[in-house]
């Protein structure tokens, strides 16, 4: 018996004094623990790396089984307990088949690839997966919205700007608007998912190899759409890791914005909606709050993409391959903040259909600051032939006089306007009080806003269309991606058959 | 003669105290002067609302032709010299034409649309055009890559990770995997193009309009794709802004690498490439300089997007409608950010034609510190039908011997790979001397890597159509849209004289 | 006549093409015009180094004497126009001596210094400028908040948690609890202040000179307090410069959250103050609107320090010396972002003093959503020996039962209470109604809290010395700074009138 | 027995569904478990309230006494775990207790205070250990820099700017260089610790409390400095902890900026230190490397923080209280980046002094690259009284001349130099050729270099003790905070001792 194989029960990984280097490196200074996603999918990789070598004749059959039963062995006992427990993080399937079939075999599980494929397969299956599970989860929350808006077509409330009270327009409105924007944030990820659902494996470090392995193979039984062109590209340039971080980023201030909304929308001052009690909590003095909890984790997810998309900015910052270790202080945090906006797309697509809204609140608030004042001039100029700058300034002034006299908008009156129109250009107005008070009416306000994309209840129906069948089109889409991956899946368990079954008929011996 | 009439030459615009507000506002509280591209964008906007307000009939042929005559009027005087002259920033054209025809007409333009229309149809008109003028300078500089590669196949030299010298490869194989990740920033680029190209122009400040305004011609006349389906979200849902300046970041990243690694490649020590003098500067004390000021701009705009997109990300927090002033502070940065990058793509499709290639720097570099070890594990393999693992510490045990004894890789011996492998597994590893000398050379490794996506020159030729086809469709990509603006501009012009003409026929008499 | 005195007339500064370079530079690639304060600051640095120079006894006093006479009609013509129109940007001075002197004697201004000395000198003193403006900014705001905190030391108004009302509070403890905040910010600046205002001058790249030079005749004749002790950090370490964007950046924060909080105060909702006419806008078409601009512009600056920030660690990171021409991309903003702060600090010195407080809104508010239940548990506690847990969730059912039964909190009953007591422990409380009435009274609530550092007025007033003895030391600090600058530039112009005398005295012929 | 007392042993804490709230909380929407040190801060703070409490008569002293028992006795089994195991993650103190006393005492002990309190308390004692930490860190990594720059006070090697070699220095000057910017990252660090140092214990959420309690007490039980003035500021208000995260950040680039340093200097084409193995990890592939692994924790951790704070100033924006939860998300990074920078530090100290410096690589390669040639034009000014400009264009053409005849520094000789004079001025310069000899000798041009700061031996002694000084004074400062902590902690438990006393002589029975 050689030294390799009495070497092999307490194999330690490749690292060891004695080697290449002089001393044991000090622990805290290797990689952090592999996380559960990176060693499933390393463990993937595994399987379908000693598949393509068995089937390309690169490594014997009776060594591809061998080392393939082991990792079988690995599913049964659970990829992340197993090879946590065998340490070496990514390289623990190695330290497992050495460990169990000894140097001579499980010394081959490496051939023709490197730890810059495992990271970098790694990488683009979990952000491939990561992506699949947010794009189901903004769906399901457009969803959300599309069927809460049907019920608020004519829920009319304020729209704001600079923080202040702007226009009427309706809930419906607005949430559509908001799904829009989801719509936009799936497009992207759609985008870069395409770009991480190419296969980096056998790329090595960056030159591939000397042993002829198989490139198209691997990324076939890994559910890759096609193999990296270029194997320098393939390990060492991370655009695509940046783009992950910077759609979720996006997404994230959409997502984030939403929840501003709700919360101001929330405040007793405003009142205009209730959150559910289950997304809140309270507090310990004082009782009577109602602080909705969800709704800043929401916010605060913001600050951890963002956060984590300029650490990875930072991180990746140098000559092409120099920045290696430090690479995990961006794609770490990046992976829990994609971890963290697919749980809260679940609270919001529940959140949303199940809060109160007060539709009588919303109605009252949205003419209670003179949001309806653009359509007053607007009546000028219909009724009267006035030009828009005219008309808009003599409005101003009405709303001054109303301000400075404590005359709300329902309570003014052509008078009032003429006094303006008066101060403005030396004659009263003349506008009759039906049309004044036409203009003032917040719901007809929306309701002459049948433009299209506008808020009028017509107009978004003319619209529904629109917005259902895009979200229709990007469900299929996450379909057939699902399905992709799990088709690729069932090939890689079939294609191990098939190397298992080779191995059996052809020496009826898998043993050594 | 009306007051409105009289208070024309001097029109200030419609925020004058005395109005809606009793102060005049203090001046540096205003938006800062619009940037030249926003005046021009925003006079094309001028036009086109214009031209549809005339063909809808909100707005008497008359009206609109002697509005567009005084616009026609101010291109001829220079847009942005004219409108910077009269003052008020994107509502410079009002101040213009009312001033011209008076309130009464003048004071028309401004029907049916908004501030939010003017900021955010400038918005999406010069983020359009600079993010052409990026595709087509990423375009150029992938030409110039390809151009240059090709002299390349055979360039020898050394690939990094960890800052360390790794594997050989080839000078031609690096850049095109420069080539590679410029691709996907065309791609990104493309996607939010997509998303940037279409109108927001009717939305006015988010409800649309009381008027029976056409936003798909108005979309038509600026070149638009389509109008925006929810005038909420054309106006107050700014995640695409976001993207763009994400785009950016992710395409800057790319660029300050490949500068960072001309910047090492052009150090004393590395000593592999020169850059053209054109690009450097010296120092005025230490004459002997040859600083690759280039680089550094190409570096320093790393910093510039990726802080733009930062303060975008902050100024953009908030409720939806709060953040309007604050988003200067992001957009005009991320701006400044897209013409230097433009800059910077002309540079190096210049440069790097250009430089000076030190092939034989390159290639002795290659060999210099052991880049080559991975294939004499290799040869271990293929010779002696050892196991990787085995293999691979063996020579690394050979590496640190060499090493400590003084031994390049050149001058290393088989008596020293036995000595290596009796220390690992007891018995000498008995690699034939020409198996070890080919293992050691350099170009040979490369040529060893004819796997698909390898650096061999027989690998990288068989590529070569996927780089230059899909270069060539990302061209006409770009030429197609260039078309898309040349025709609408001129489309919005014809509808002018249409407007003219209809005046003309109509009464015979613009003036008044 | 020398080629070198001939040379002089056309002198276009040392990197022309022919002398250590081939090429001309391309003009984009150099670096972009140096700022206004920058020249000034680098033109001291010119005088007060030919000053050195010439006591020292390294320049002939002629020679000194000739130059500085230059530098003093560059004084008269204005030193940036004057440096502008010479070129070469901090080597404008360089460029104009040599012009009007000839290299033989202008040549000489140089010696014993490099660009390194010029470019961390002028930010020094840049940096030091803006940072006493910033200093004497923030103490004018904290005046004029102790002024406005002094009329509502009895304003009762709520302050909030998690977006919801949480307690009765006064204007005052809020208005002095950002004033806190503030005194901080001048604590974090004045710490920078000492970190900036050292002296690289000597340094020149990194090894200083084997010029004679004495650094701190240097370092005194421009106002630093002392030399730095390494040359090569001098030049080449830029934390200062992050320190410096870091505390400006922490500073905007804290003015946006007082912005954001004034917006949210403004907004119709909550109508708690309005902000007076001249710090806001109006909308061209929603004349209704008071839009609070210059609050909005304050939000920005925190987004354009914050950016500016991220730009300069992106910037500054690599190898020490390595980053040169890039750090203007992060110095740029930096600068714009300290002007920026400063302007907005005259702004709120001015608005809070002046804005309308609605008091009586404030106080309705404060009661209107149970911010006073907190003391409702306090009397259980007080009155009936209850503990607190127990106390605290008694009333938190009690404010459910209100809310379900329309009740609000200052018609609640005792009965009410006890039927939540019930709930609870199966017992009534049994609270007598003066206690509860006493518990649900806002300016009782607040009146309670003379804890040190309460709101009570009785509270504020007892720490009041604290807060105007802080700004007193303060503003001393930055008048001492202000005196220190001033004497430095008097003693400058005095040793510039010592070198002419010497001269004249010497050979009564500064001419050559 | 009531049902207060029957309900305790399953007490769930105080946000359960039925009292304030309909709903129980969805479990993700709570907060996550507090981290190890943030449950041993609350539990000092759990201890010295309740101390308070009892000395102020607020409390009985025998539900003082049961109360600080049963805290005793989790200590005793382990604060972290018992309060994990408890649940209810900051309220964990109250969770034990009520369910051994029953809430008739156990619910006394969050009289007068608030979950703000315990966030801000534990936050503040958590940075503030965290700190001390840090600092001493870097004064250990500071005297590893003093003790290695001892020894290399002549080891001559380049400095570099622009990525070029530029002048000779030595290593102990770049060695005292960085131990500058240390000492500079302590003096920040000592700055934010006096601000962190504060007590808001008794603040509450933002108003105090109407319970008597005793602020200044508390702050002493606890360590810190004296209680903060103002209880708004206390809790809601939160620059300081930014201020952590910057200065952090700032620290960051410092040790990643040295980190790169030494990257650079470790490649095989640079030579010039060699990194110890144990700080060192190697290929699965490439088994020649040697990579410094524990260089690029440490640029990692630069992201780390960096992101961190940006991912503050994010969450962190809004109104005042506004955002709570949200903070957990800037807040966990910034604390987990400063245990990652702490960590660094020992790496660093162990590092520098044991890294193999290669003396003759470094002095070989200050001279290869012209680095000496700013002296040529030094002896030309000294020699022949040649103008520095002059000078230095003359020089500037001999590199040039030199580099086009492939003539290396040490080979120049003067007819060379005079073919450059004749080049520029048309005659030759006439430089004897011992003066230009010295002049390139890159040991002499250290030692020439001895002004104030430089790096020739004699001034790098001449400073010396500013150096030592300094460190020993930081030494001191930490070793006093750290004995001020050490203190508080054994006073608190005396207190604690005396209540038990109190407790027992009262009544001699702590049971009930």
């Amino acid at each position: 018996m050689t030294q390799v194989q009495q070497a092999t029960s307490d194999y330690r990984g490749y690292r060891t004094a004695g080697v290449r280097l002089t001393e044991e490196m000090i622990p805290s200074v290797g990689a952090p623990d592999a996380a559960a996603d990176v060693l499933e999918a390393v463990h993937q990789f595994d399987k379908a790396h000693v598949v393509m070598l068995t089937e390309e004749g690169i490594m014997p059959p009776s060594d591809g089984a061998a080392i393939l039963r082991v990792l079988r062995e690995i599913d049964a006992a659970g990829v992340v307990e197993a090879r946590r427990k065998a340490g070496g993080g990514i390289h623990s399937g190695e330290h497992v088949v050495i460990r169990r079939l000894g140097e001579a075999v499980g010394g081959k599980i490496h051939l023709g690839r490197s730890s810059g494929d495992l990271t970098q397969v790694s990488s683009r299956i979990v952000l491939r997966t990561h992506f699949l599970n947010l794009i189901e989860g903004i769906n399901r929350f457009r969803g959300a919205l599309l069927q809460t808006a049907e019920g608020h077509l004519e829920t009319v409330m304020p729209g704001y700007t600079h923080g202040q009270s702007a226009q009427p327009t309706t809930l419906a409105h607005q949430l559509l608007g908001w799904e829009t924007a989801l719509a936009r944030d799936v497009e992207r990820a759609q985008g870069a998912y395409g770009r991480i659902d190419v296969s980096p494996a056998g790329a090595a470090i960056l030159t591939g190899s000397s042993f002829a392995i198989n490139r198209r193979r691997t990324a076939a039984l890994l559910g890759f759409s096609r193999p990296m062109r270029n194997t320098f590209d393939a390990i060492l340039q991370h655009d695509d890791e940046l783009e992950v971080g910077a759609v979720l980023a996006v997404h994230s201030h959409n997502m984030a914005r939403f929840a501003d909304d709700l919360m101001l929308w929330s405040t007793g001052e405003f009142g205009m909606v209730v959150i559910p009690d289950r997304y809140c909590g309270t507090s310990s003095i004082m009782m009577q709050k109602r602080n909705p909890y969800a709704l800043e984790h929401i916010k605060g997810v913001l600050g951890e993409a963002v956060g984590s998309l300029m650490a990875s900015f930072l991180v990746e910052k140098g000559p092409t391959g120099l920045p290696i270790m430090e690479r995990i202080y961006g794609m770490a945090p990046v992976r829990s903040a994609l971890t963290d906006a697919t749980r809260d797309l679940t609270w919001m697509a529940d959140m949303i259909p199940a809060m109160t809204v007060k539709v009588d609140v919303m109605h009252d608030v949205a003419g209670a600051f003179w949001g309806q004042a653009t359509d007053v001039a607007a009546a000028l100029v219909d009724e009267l032939g006035m030009n828009w700058r005219s008309a808009h300034q003599i409005v101003g002034i009405l709303v001054r006089l109303a301000e400075e006299r404590g005359v709300s908008s329902h309570d003014v009156t052509g008078d009032l306007l003429d006094e303006a129109a008066i101060e403005y250009m030396g004659t009263p107005a003349g506008l009759p009080e039906p049309a004044l008070r036409a203009a003032l009416d917040t719901a007809a306000f929306v309701r002459r806003r049948k433009l299209y994309g506008g808020p009028a209840a017509t107009a978004v129906k003319e619209c529904w269309a629109e917005y259902s069948d895009q979200l229709e089109r990007d469900r299929e889409w996450a379909a057939n991606r699902r399905e992709d991956q799990d088709k690729a899946a069932a090939a890689l368990e079939a294609a191990i058959d098939g190397v298992l079954h080779l191995d059996a008929g052809g020496n009826g011996d898998g043993a050594r």
